[in-house]
């Protein structure tokens, strides 16, 4: 980690908690661009100059809200079976990008970005090694245990999945996240194609 | 089409065409949150009163300017070929959301539909009603062609593709379009499993 990857921790643990859970509530509640260092200061009492020492601004509050605490564990739990594990893995990437506060933090991060290097660096990092490194090693897991064909495309399995997830999140926000799971799974697994010679689904 | 679906038609079309133009021209440059009635107005060389009798709100004036002028056409071609077809789909897709004007004013407008019912309605009818409804066709060609399972989860297929697209537009933007587009085909037909019989690429 350079000192590009974020702000400076805050010394106070309860005041970080505070303001933490503070953000999360406006975001789940109000959304992005109805959130401001002035609410989350008053929602969480503490004072606008105490969020300015650690945040450079109210997007980089909104990412370690979001994502500062996100449960990497969870994301990879490699059981021995592939699709045991594609299955949770895809659970926890759709029930994560669901939740209202990654949902509220993304899209406002995504336009700030734009013109914030720094926030650029941090999403990429996010996505390209964090979840795609744990990735690697599901999909690893499954070329060995013969379940993955070797030569599979790996980055746009990845590709797939979190835009899929995001999009479910926008645009489905009732589906069911057991349900999607399935079908998402089953979809990149067997594909749509009819030239395998599985037996078709009697239901 | 009920009059929730958008704000009435000016009766000049040299300034609608003028206010579009000056529309794309700045989301592309500046995005959707640098973007105001006011910088259009001084763009298009039109007053703001113009603009505010025809659109009710920078968000709907985005969503026109992005979605108005849809290829809906382009996006359905049925040659005969259902993996040609989808390739072509899938790459008009791509290209679609890869539009900067498109990825500015797409994440604009999902922040904002959180607070605007008319836009909610309007978001969901542009991609459920106007290229669900095309892809289905494709699908179903598929299918008769005996290309595509008959049991295929068009909506999950449909529903991977663009969220696909987004998430390639929005972090992946070097991506090549065309190269893209065989990737993601490739898996939607053939998926990552090895329960099929193909034969590996050398490559």
């Amino acid at each position: 980690m350079s000192s590009l990857t974020g702000p400076g921790r805050p010394r106070d643990p309860q005041t970080q908690h505070d303001i933490m859970s503070a953000t999360r509530r406006l975001l789940a509640r109000d959304g992005y661009d109805q959130l401001s260092i002035e609410a989350v200061a008053r929602e969480a009492g503490v004072s606008r100059p105490t969020i300015y020492r650690r945040w450079p601004s109210k997007a980089h509050l909104a990412f370690d809200a979001a994502f500062g605490q996100r449960p990497d564990g969870e994301l990879l739990s490699l059981s021995g079976d592939f699709e045991t594990d594609l299955r949770a893995f895809t659970h926890a990437v759709l029930t994560f990008w669901g939740d209202p506060v990654v949902e509220a933090a993304a899209l406002g991060i995504l336009t700030e970005r734009r013109r914030d290097p720094e926030l650029h660096i941090r999403t990429q990092q996010l996505l390209d090694e964090r979840t795609r490194g744990a990735f690697r090693a599901l999909v690893d897991s499954g070329v060995e245990q013969g379940r993955v064909r070797p030569d599979v495309d790996v980055d746009m399995v990845y590709q797939t999945l979190i835009g899929t997830a995001f999009y479910i999140a926008h645009m489905e926000p009732d589906v069911n996240a057991e349900d999607a799971a399935d079908r998402l799974c089953s979809l990149l697994i067997h594909g749509a194609g009819r030239t395998q010679p599985r037996k078709k689904d009697t239901a």
